[in-house]
């Protein structure tokens, strides 16, 4: 985990972190205070049961690509609570628009936790109003702040050059069950100080997030409250970048994609019940769409994924995930290998297959399995974690 | 459970039933001889890395509609087995085509069990030569020598007349873990004496097939062995029925629709680990494609699945399934049931939940869902089970 969120530093980002009564003694919102003209770029859940906090986010991107503020609340998704829900996100939007003096468009907001319950905005609002702040200016905490069934905090940073100027990242995210994103996922939320308009931001968020968010799976199971947004407070170089194709870019984009891949990397890792983390790697597939169906449906496939949690070489069930794909492979071109080791090619196993030495990789913590189709030159790699009886655990009971 | 087979007899139907060796000390092989021109029909998986059972199968319904034996063997699914595997199926095809003196196109094979392991033609072979039987004519030890991780042999039995004539029917079926049919499922062999085409048997076999056996799942895998097969021996009636829309069938059909659901239920409340049976239905869609995709959406929910194993009424997960099926709903008209009890309405929470009398409800261990999406007038009812600690425990050391 790339962890040294001490050293970085936004200017102007003004992080307040509250505990409002939503979890119990536990801190549950989040407000991010931006300077003014920050620019915005989001990306959102596919769910047809999205959340209100989601559809007003949309709405407000579509509009106005600048951010005054943004407010996170965990343990409440606020979704599928009808008129009730759409109100409480009006009047925290209300509320902050006049806190801020700025439009209500500015404003952004995002709900996670159980689905179906109401979530009364006076708690956050009152909490806001009342400055009962609980953390300041801490990414840590904001981190924090935002986690439901996560175990650990989810935080990545790092720098770059745009010209000749020094451009500072950061990002937080949560999520560890209810995870397969579909264009979107989970909430991370990546700030940086770099002067870039929102179109070239939005660009760069879906082009990386399909090789980074979007490429991992936890459960197989999308979550209604899926948020990723990318600010930059457009502090540092005097003139915005407004090209997509300027070649400053270059390395920021790269930068945006290490810190996505890291956060992305630290939810799988986080995995409800997880005790491995596994890379998939699908190679020359005729398409990436194809190495990316393949891959998922491997990472997907519950009996794949309990094998490994009992470090058990089944590597039959990898050959079953690969066919209930669909996709068009020759099965007499497909190899298999545990990290290095090759376990099967020509369409079945290989010759020198060893058991033990399969066994003894298995006992890993980070177990990579590469796929190579053999027919085309398309990759796509994803991550995903075992599948375990903490998972069933911590499911049966999540709220009781 | 429908549990008659005692009853029921099918004249000149010869089972053999053996001990091969492919599975220590448990019946491993199941031969069915049938009378000469018996007709058959049959569905399998739509998997790219089906077994080499499944593609000659396929082939012969293609060439010859007609069949003489039946061979099943459990504990080695003979699945990416290269050419070795081929060779295996065209060993014991050629074997009993001269043993029981017919066409090759006349042998249909399937294999179920560990995928990528060698299976040696000479263990099934040997043991039909020497005779080596270890159960005749019983349609129980039938069942049992198709069994992998099954905890109960699942049979299914009826009675119908077509004209003035009792036709018998009878079914088999093996399957527990991954199932997750398409097009076709695990194994099933349906025998019935009526004298059918093997036209009119295909059709009916299609039709039935999508409301049973491609109804259900258990984990979300499918199978590379699925087979089903509907065979008549033709010894009843004297006119063999060979159009569809003959009015003697239509009894006919009913109760093979009602003997292939029986044994699907049969497969789902046998699901590995399963304590809880689950019927989902969703009501009012506009189309069925629509209520079957919502519907299994929920179905292969592992957080849904999870939350009925511990009793929890947490319907905001099935809110989420709803969402991620990316079906066109309308939120605020779904109506959420647990059994008769409204839980959601309008878009929210029903007024009236009493999550006291959920719970209650939960206790059972047949739980039926049903969400009415009033859009339409089409519907589709799925069966499943739910997620349990023992799922993991029985998939993590399967073949240890």
């Amino acid at each position: 985990m790339i962890n040294k969120e001490k050293e970085i530093k936004i200017d102007d980002i003004n992080i307040n972190v509250y505990k409002s009564g939503i979890k119990k003694d536990k801190t549950d919102v989040l407000l991010v205070e931006l300077p003014i003209n920050s620019s915005i770029a989001g990306v959102f859940t596919k769910s047809k049961t999205h959340s209100p906090a989601v559809k007003y986010c949309k709405k407000n991107l579509n509009f106005n690509n600048k951010v005054k503020s943004i407010l996170v609340n965990s343990g409440n998704a606020n979704t599928f609570t009808g008129k009730k829900g759409e109100n409480t996100v009006k009047q925290i939007i209300k509320f902050l628009s006049k806190y801020h003096k700025c439009e209500p468009n500015e404003i952004f907001t995002a709900s996670t936790g159980v689905i179906g319950e109401f979530l009364d905005a006076k708690l956050i609002i009152n909490s806001i109003k009342n400055k009962a702040i609980f953390a300041k200016n801490s990414w840590i905490e904001a981190a924090k702040a935002i986690m439901t069934t996560d175990t650990f905090y989810k935080i990545s940073s790092s720098r770059c050059k745009i010209g000749n100027q020094n451009i500072n990242l950061i990002g937080i995210a949560k999520g560890s069950g209810m995870i397969a994103p579909n264009m979107a996922t989970m909430l991370a939320f990546i700030f940086t100080d770099a002067n870039v308009s929102s179109k070239v931001l939005q660009r760069i968020l879906l082009n990386q997030n399909e090789k980074t968010f979007n490429s991992i799976t936890v459960d197989s199971d999308t979550s209604t409250s899926d948020t990723v947004l990318l600010i930059s407070t457009n502090q540092k170089q005097k003139k915005t970048i407004s090209s997509f194709k300027d070649p400053n870019l270059r390395e920021f984009e790269n930068k945006i994609y290490e810190l996505m891949l890291s956060l992305a990397k630290q939810i799988v890792r986080d995995g409800e019940g997880a005790t491995k983390f596994i890379q998939i790697n699908v190679l020359n597939a005729k398409s990436a769409k194809t190495a990316k169906n393949v891959a998922m449906s491997i990472a997907n496939s519950p009996l794949v994924k309990t094998a490994i949690a009992g470090e058990d070489a089944n590597w039959g069930r990898i050959v079953m995930a690969i066919g209930k794909s669909l996709e068009n492979i020759v099965v007499n071109k497909i190899k298999i290998y545990f990290g290095k080791l090759l376990v099967a090619k020509d369409g079945m196993k290989y010759s020198n297959y060893s058991e033990k030495r399969t066994s003894v990789y298995l006992k890993k913590n980070d177990i990579e399995i590469t796929i190579d189709l053999s027919i085309g030159n398309k990759s796509w790699t994803v991550y995903t974690c075992d599948f375990t009886k903490k998972y069933i655990e911590i499911n049966a009971d999540y709220r009781s």
